[in-house]
């Protein structure tokens, strides 16, 4: 083994980017129970929910009613996402620690996404930021750079377009500044340069990997954004929503496998793979009969296989 | 994009090791179909079956008949499987231009495989080469280290004693020593390590990388063997052979995935996806109902994707 890597941290997103994609609405209660069970798995921090109109999203309605209780759950962070103002303000009512406003590279995709252009985004994000200077000043808030690396609606994008969101998501005062491979178009030569850009941009500010694994590519990301310094990496139980192994698939990369690469390397994730299959029976007690993916959870770990906890 | 890479060798050992691990057997027109469909999509290379007793895999009883076609193929470089000298001088004398034997790295592994300790193996390896220097000089041959990264067997496998066996097949003479992740063992750092400790050891006869996606790890692995210089991967085409969602999950990393991963980061494999589609189309009529996976086959590529070739 090499010299022992940092901790990575693995944001569990499925209850939120996971539960959004499908069409079906989980009910609060088997929430509560998968969340916490993720909890008990070792997983720091989850994006619980959305707060968005329950009408645009009703898988989302009951987002309340998930925060507060993830909130009682000792040591968990609690981070939502929140697309403009209002649903700021909602969340940082409602007590969460962390909120993610996604803010879209393109402006194709802002116009889909928020309908919003990229300027109007950018002046709710400096709302959204003084309202939290005033009155929330514990609350984290990070910028997701939507179709960062490439969009379903405007195809490549340029580095030097994305970087220029990014700064202008920094200059309006955000914690962290994250980027979000949003349609599967990302590669890692492009990763690795975007995130070391990122970090000599933005410094301690550059945040979290968001990849989703569209075309198979999300762990070799992952490959890249670690040589690149990061450590923060988001990750959907079981690959849940938008199925990661059939057309148009757009789940995110899958929690298990991301967790076995990482530990397989020597990271320390905290996470433990048994617990995290007794999160997985809780995510599919409340969605019977919805696929789930992840080859580690099919195959198990290889015989031998150490924690990196346990090669220290 | 960076500078050009160095171009990349795609291997594609469906024919092979994706054919002998499932139960029905493909017919033998079906198959040289097939291998010339992959080659008219910019395949270089194809492992087209295995020289082993018929009794034991009815699959490659027809090693021969699909040989003599391929061979026939314009610049297909034709690549065989052998597990013996029987084995050999049959692929020598039917006039291939490769073959590969199989070192079990464990001695489990290799008494289990082919019901030889490692040192009878050995001692096979250089009657093949002392057949190979006396009567067919032009013929390539490739230790392919198996379990070189973890056995399903023996567990964890030292890395000294897996660069033990390398030196012993390179002492044995072999042109080429390669590395198969048999299990979907590896993990990344280690492939690294590995590989570059091979180079070291047997500099110019380093060979190619061997990945299974048993666990999802295929192309994170083949991040780390990129870095490490590695130019030759094998693969199957739709991850034929050991299901690779499904428990017992052992395929190999799908070649459409593969190519898609390295043209987008700018290595030139030759290989066009379009044409890929239809040597697939070939595949499933030749085993009509079996299930092929990937993740690009499904989703296409991304909107304004350019081949590394289109970005010289």
């Amino acid at each position: 083994m090499d010299a022992a890597p940092a901790p990575v941290l693995v944001s569990e997103v499925g209850p939120r980017d996971g539960l959004q994609s499908i069409g079906r609405v989980m009910a609060t209660a088997d929430k509560c129970r998968w969340i916490s069970a993720l909890h008990a798995a070792g997983v720091r921090e989850v994006e619980v929910g959305s707060f968005v109109p329950p009408g645009l999203l009703p898988q989302m309605a009951d987002v309340r009613e998930v925060v507060r209780p993830a909130l009682g759950v000792p040591g968990l962070q609690v981070a939502v996402l929140v697309p403009n103002l209002r649903g700021a303000l909602a969340a940082f009512e409602a007590g969460v620690h962390k909120i993610t406003v996604p803010v879209s590279v393109t402006e194709e995709h802002s116009l889909a996404n928020v309908r919003k252009t990229r300027d109007q985004v950018m002046a709710e994000l400096a709302s959204i930021m003084a309202a939290r200077q005033e009155r929330f000043p514990g609350v984290v808030v990070e910028a997701g750079m939507s179709v960062a690396f490439g969009c379903t609606l405007a195809g490549r994008v340029e580095e030097a377009e994305t970087l220029r969101m990014c700064e202008r998501a920094a200059k309006a005062g955000v914690d962290e500044v994250g980027l979000s491979d949003t349609s599967g178009y990302a590669q890692p030569r492009q990763v690795y340069r975007l995130f070391r850009a990122l970090q000599s941009m933005v410094g301690e500010r550059a945040g979290g990997a968001h990849f989703h694994n569209t075309r198979g590519q999300g762990l070799a990301n992952v490959m890249a954004a670690l040589d690149a310094g990061v450590s923060t990496f988001d990750a959907s139980q079981g690959g849940l929503g938008g199925c990661p192994y059939a057309p148009g698939a757009s789940g995110n990369i899958v929690t298990e496998d991301l967790v076995f690469l990482l530990e397989s390397m020597g990271y320390d994730t905290g996470i433990d793979l048994d617990l995290m299959a007794r999160a997985r029976a809780c995510l599919q007690e409340g969605l019977v009969g919805e696929p789930l993916y992840g080859m580690v959870s099919e195959a198990g770990v290889p015989k031998g296989f150490r924690y990196a906890r346990e090669c220290a």
